[in-house]
């Protein structure tokens, strides 16, 4: 891959800065810099639960930690770039782009919708793909969240519709067209470990802990502790659930660490459209403990079907009910199975079927490292 | 334990949304919703402590982490519901409990109790169990917290006497009842390895960082500064003295894991009841100093004597001179002992010595996760 | 090591502890309290980045994660206090050091030229000569500070010149003394492991995400927000090339851990001078790509030439260009040099180099830890 993505970074990187010459400048007008720093420790839950919660998460894989927790991070770096670009051309003022501290929490933002479609195609596709996923996924979520937020006018605080819904859509519809028949019997080296599935704790929890911040960072600071209190309780309640129907779908009563990872995160999905409202504190329980429930049935239900890509049907219908969520599953499913095109496009580097799941393919593993970091500081002084 | 565990957990979570429906509303009355949001960096702090923190501080064991990081959050997802309502009853207004984030930061409190007990009898006991004791024991702590704050009004900002030795001595005697004469001789997966002791290190250094936060969290704002600096110059104390004792104290000079993980944490409980008074930063650090002395001592104590039961002893008569502290303690004694007897009932689904610290028994491990996780977003979209 | 390295221990803290009692009070003059809770949460990030930041990131080694991490910890918690002294002695009033949250942050600071000094002698230093290191360079650092900060009156925010550059020169030139011929064709356990390069992204992801707080903590309230922006930027754009540049330097274009653990974090370092600048965003990616793309360079660079000891002189005429950089660098060289003569005195407990990069030289490893951490909480109750 070496020339490939090299160049392409390089020259995304260059449009980027070419971009932010033209458009972007510092926020200037605000209500005052103390209250604006009240939002910064909301940034900052935010922020570790992109770079830490997401990018551990996905170390569940005993070969691919390197690929999981990197391109986690390679992604959501081009990604906040580009999505402050994107999401401030919908808002400009006199040709200009103004960015504070609430507009990075929305750059974050829009880099996990990438992030949950990664683990769609997580082991399956390379860098380059993933770049050029990054920069077409944020393009079309830009447009579909003005869409829902502006036009449609939906409540989604935490973004559940705009962010989740999406990122997920998206994710099968570019996996479903990414589909490799000579995966469809498992490959080896898709299997967790046990320390890697330990390291994944360290993203579940992350994620677990920060979600308040995450469906309270851009609420209305009057109902902001009610989108905190309901998040808290909901996320407490789906993690009972979770670990109540782990424990009854599996063999033997044995709990599972891939419901543990992820089903008593969903409490914050489900809760989070409506996380500002005055659904009272056993309402967010209700609504986490249902998600728990049926988080567990449905990674029982799609770990079964997903290889034959008819999974996502059945919840379908009943999702287009709501317009703002139809038009954000509609939107990701055509633009994930329009990515999945562009990444098939055969000179980007797909890895083979065997190659699939393994770091050593875009990463030097078990390198002598001699000299190298006992000078540690290397990388501080080098650019003196 | 299949049925057993996930009906308990139903049980308990639908019971608790009942009595949140009748008791629990939101705080309305607040001096101001930007005041409040200044007390919301702390409660974080303090949430990344319980679930990271202690989660991770009892990852030591080489055969047991899912099941110290797993059923800790599973404690303290618990704890913290069942904690709100029972710290609420005591403070109701029209028959009403209101929360806010100051009641959040209180529930993660109550459910450190359980989770430093739960340390006394890690690998030992079953996830029905320990919801079991998570619920008797939060309900006895909220009494005894009642009791010393309120009636006793004794000081105790950081909650040294009502959480730490409550949970340290409530443990101690439930491990005493729970006894395993089999055990004696120790077991062969009761050892650490050496990256289940890294991940150990993640737990403390998070608990470590974020004490001066647990210290002054619900300190008056006049003097919550002075919690934290204390705090903070007591930790630092406490770490140079624990790591020189270690030294001192193991075969040829050497550190020993099982200090550095633990007794650097001691300044922080030693100095959290007076944390916020006036003792002066050397003060704090003498305080410091001292607890990484004993506690390194404590643990080698404890170690050699534990098993036979009357290590508690030689602490208690000098305990015993404050009222406040001796409160916490007897309660705790007499209130652990209890909750041993309950969870040595027959049916409560307890391991045989042979499959103690073992995570196969209640964790599928060495799984293979086909095709499960590369939809990883299916938790998140299972829920529309 | 047995009583060298506990009796200097316990001596500087009965030193420091006396020195805390004739000088050091709170600071009771403040503008407001609330005004300066709003200071912590960066407190708090950057004593993350101390601890686990700096701590992981050294733990890339396979067989040295517990000293990495371990003795990172050890001086962290003596520099902190030795820094409050050092840095309190230039702004007494009344022959006393007030200390509140500004001053923690400084002191945090201070460890941090010590932590980065201290990856250049990594694995090859024991830890009785680390804490003399420590006293060594927070001393000399903190007279440069004075020089630089409040004589020359350089601008340097972000502290890249005093902190980063200080340091990182000062552990080239301590590392070059100590010089071991022996270690020239490398060591076998100089190597990294698949989990231990997992354990150093936890601290690189650490440090990156908080750097925006590093950059902007003691910055002027009025351009802290900008600070922020700034270094956010930076740092995104400096991934972006760092993956670029390690993808095209390395064989076949592989991705090399040691550029994702260390490259992506030059962004933060080159921008910190002039982080709170009006450079425009655009004008902070620019100096975050140039700072990635120098820095994989750099590396590769410097691994073929640090042994040799001649990598510095080549970047040292260009730093020298600017007064305070060179008033930084050649305090550094010669404090640093100065400080090797010192712990190459021969009653240091210097290990043999066969001896190097390796845990159980300095801690006890695959213990048995029978009934020790089943009563985890002795630590805590040890105390009372």
């Amino acid at each position: 891959m070496r020339f490939k993505f090299s160049i392409l970074a390089i020259f995304l990187e260059v449009l980027i800065i070419v971009l932010f010459g033209i458009f972007v400048r510092y926020e200037n007008n605000q209500p005052s810099e103390k209250d604006k720093l009240l939002l910064y420790p909301f940034f900052q839950d935010v922020h570790v639960m992109i770079f830490v919660g997401f990018g551990f998460l996905m170390t569940f894989l005993k070969k691919y930690g390197f690929s999981s927790v990197g391109i986690n991070m390679l992604i959501a770096a081009l990604g906040l770039q580009w999505g402050t670009l994107l999401q401030g051309f919908w808002h400009m003022k006199n040709q200009t782009i103004n960015i504070d501290i609430e507009s990075m929490i929305n750059a974050d933002f829009s880099t996990a919708t990438v992030l949950i479609s990664f683990g769609a195609v997580l082991g399956k596709t390379s860098p380059v793909q993933m770049l050029i996923m990054t920069i077409l996924e944020i393009t079309i979520f830009s447009c579909n969240e003005h869409l829902v937020v502006n036009v449609l006018r939906a409540t989604d605080t935490g973004a559940s519709m705009t962010i989740h819904a999406f990122g997920a859509y998206f994710g099968l519809a570019a996996a479903r067209v990414l589909y490799r028949p000579g995966l469809k019997e498992g490959h080896k080296n898709e299997e967790s470990g046990y320390h890697s599935d330990m390291f994944a704790m360290i993203g579940t929890l992350f994620l677990w802990l920060f979600w308040p911040s995450f469906n309270s960072a851009i609420a209305h600071p009057d109902v902001q502790q009610r989108a905190i209190i309901n998040t808290y309780f909901s996320m407490a309640a789906c993690t009972l659930t979770a670990f109540a129907l782990s424990s009854l779908v599996k063999h033997r009563g044995k709990l599972n660490m891939v419901h543990i990872q992820n089903a008593t995160l969903a409490g914050g999905v489900a809760v989070g459209s409506c996380a500002d409202m005055n659904i009272y504190p056993f309402g967010a329980m209700l609504i986490g403990s249902i998600a728990g429930v049926i988080s567990v049935i449905g990674f029982k239900f799609l770990t079964q079907n997903t290889s034959s890509g008819n999974s996502v049907t059945g919840s379908l219908s009943a999702a287009m009910q709501a317009a703002a969520l139809g038009c954000s599953v509609g939107i990701a499913l055509v633009g994930g199975a329009f990515a999945g095109l562009i990444l098939n496009l055969p000179f980007l580097g797909q890895a083979p079927d065997e190659n699939c799941y393994d770091d050593s393919v875009y990463w030097e593993v078990g390198y002598k490292c001699r000299v190298i970091r006992p000078s540690g500081s290397a990388a501080f002084i080098a650019f003196y």
